[in-house]
């Protein structure tokens, strides 16, 4: 698959141990082999590994303090859901910077089920994975906090904010910005009944999206009803949600999906009621699938870099791994996008 | 899901032992020592436990069997591309059927590059986890036989037919039913330049899509032209491969895609180009996915049941797990629905 390779490629900023291979014209294992000191290794084989290290400023740190430590060269990653698509890019993103630093990536499925992220990471640390990727069902969950106070190798969060009693870095988005930007828009088009379709209120995507819009709309002083439907990220919420909404007695004119898995079952009621987006109600998404780029008409959309998203969460993770005991909060951008499926409400 | 966080802390005891212990209204630690042959065990306990075991048919060898002999309760899962959003089915199916049995699902991503099969595999059996599933990349690698035939634990392959050699349970799905059907329809419609955009073919499904088109076609003695366009499963295949046909002198009429990725990148370029689906080309997907679904008009799909697949694969993993030594294959079926958007050809 040539799109995640090129992610991966494009994505590298740090020189990894693959590409000193391919410079010096050997294995991996022989790369290996010259940084770790080994001593069955050829003269002309250390120099040619030593000259591509120089060149492309490799810093080998990471690994080879690994193998020193008696490590097992692998990472967990907690994946609150496999199905969502979003999920496989930050996973991407995660893996490609991870082997390159000579880290295997295991991934364990929760499945949206909150019970599951702490049975994972205790799986985890039971199997010694050097550290953990946590992309949680639940932030909250007492079981996974008390888990994760418990467990001693480093931990990174992805767009997700733990008790500080969790020692843990952390990278997400700034969800609230571009919701605030799309609900601006929405209004702008002259949408005075807006609603928001969320997902749980116990993650930080969840929350931040359904704050940034009571506060535009709290701005209007009034002109505008905001309606909140916080529930799961899932098709069946979106179904749900999306029949409460156009079958009450003052629907809105405009939608917004707090996620992708959510747009699907809006879709599936708008086509049902035979309602057209963009004419009959406006639509908007967070994070830009293929359905929502795809779609006729295109559906306007809250987005980001997922790849860098779990390419900067194996960063923080690589620098822990690499002995920095300071943690760290990365806060990454997200853009709002509209398209066709915005548009004015109907007259009247 | 709700079940699951009542249970509390058990993913492993979470679907039939939990079951067992509702129906026995005792602790799942209850019907745990009574199938171990605890000594601590009343007999109204045993009883109760033992009736509820019959009622539900519940079979408590695996877990039981694996504890006996020191395994680790982990089931590793190679899957060739976690982007796919059927392979996230795949592994619910596989997942709630293993955890079922006490297992935990680990899963590794190939990202699509056939080296990753190999070195997931290995890192797996280093890990000594106690079975594999394998959705590989490439049935025919070399580096993954090679390193196949080695592995010492049960394996069940999944929509992919390897080399006798490797010792493996399989599960497929009659993929040559299905197109078959799809075909015959478009012809039927008046189709008469036909083209498949397909995967990789050394993989069971991209060979079997094309070489059940190329039967279909070549019963109509020359009356119908067929193009082929293999490549892999990706949108930018499918991107590439539609630029070819529609640019091409005299384009089908009619264009199947082997796969939802694929389906990506033909949509981005038949939108790009103007032409209106249903109208001006007809389409037939493989695998319905939500865009295929929600798509105006709607793609007429090729689709089986991902989820029967994983969990087909986990019951055969789970029979050699108990001890059988019978390799099985299973093949479920394939389904072709019409949809609007495969319609007659433009006149002329």
């Amino acid at each position: 698959m040539t799109d995640a390779r090129d992610a991966g490629d494009g994505a590298r900023r740090r020189t990894n141990m693959r590409e000193v291979a391919e410079l010096a014209e050997v294995a991996i294992s022989s790369v290996s082999r010259v940084l770790s000191g080994h001593p069955d290794v050829s003269q002309d084989m250390r120099d040619r590994v030593l000259d591509a290290v120089a060149q492309l400023e490799y810093e080998p740190d990471f690994l080879a303090q690994s193998l020193r430590r008696g490590q097992t060269l692998s990472v967990g990653f907690v994946l609150a859901d496999i199905s969502n698509p979003l999920m496989a890019e930050i996973v991407l993103g995660a893996e490609a910077e991870l082997r390159g630093a000579g880290y295997s990536l295991l991934l364990m499925n929760s499945e949206n089920d909150p019970a599951l992220d702490a049975t994972h990471v205790r799986f985890f640390q039971g199997r010694r994975v050097d550290g953990m990727i946590l992309s949680l069902v639940s932030e909250s969950d007492p079981r996974t906090i008390g888990t994760l106070r418990a467990v001693d190798v480093p931990l990174v969060v992805v767009d997700r904010r733990l008790d500080p009693d969790v020692r843990a870095s952390s990278v997400r988005n700034d969800h609230a910005a571009g919701m605030a930007e799309a609900v601006r828009h929405l209004l702008e088009l002259g949408h005075r009944r807006v609603a928001l379709i969320t997902g749980a209120l116990d993650t930080f995507p969840g929350r931040e999206r359904m704050e940034a819009m009571k506060r535009v709309i709290a701005a209007t002083r009034g002109q505008v009803e905001g309606r909140y439907l916080p529930g799961s990220f899932s098709a069946d919420h979106g179904d749900a949600a999306t029949r409460e909404l156009v079958g009450s007695s003052n629907p809105p004119t405009a939608i917004v999906c707090g996620g992708n898995q959510l747009l699907i079952g809006c879709l599936r009621v708008i086509q049902e009621r035979g309602l057209e987006v963009g004419r009959d109600i406006s639509l908007v998404t967070c994070d830009d699938v293929a359905l929502s780029a795809l779609y006729r008409p295109p559906i306007a959309s809250i987005s980001r870099d997922t790849v860098a998203l779990g390419r900067t969460a194996a960063e923080l993770l690589l620098k822990r791994l690499a002995g920095s005991a300071e943690l760290e909060d990365v806060v990454l951008p997200t853009t709002y996008t509209p398209r066709a499926s915005a548009a004015p409400p109907p007259a009247g």
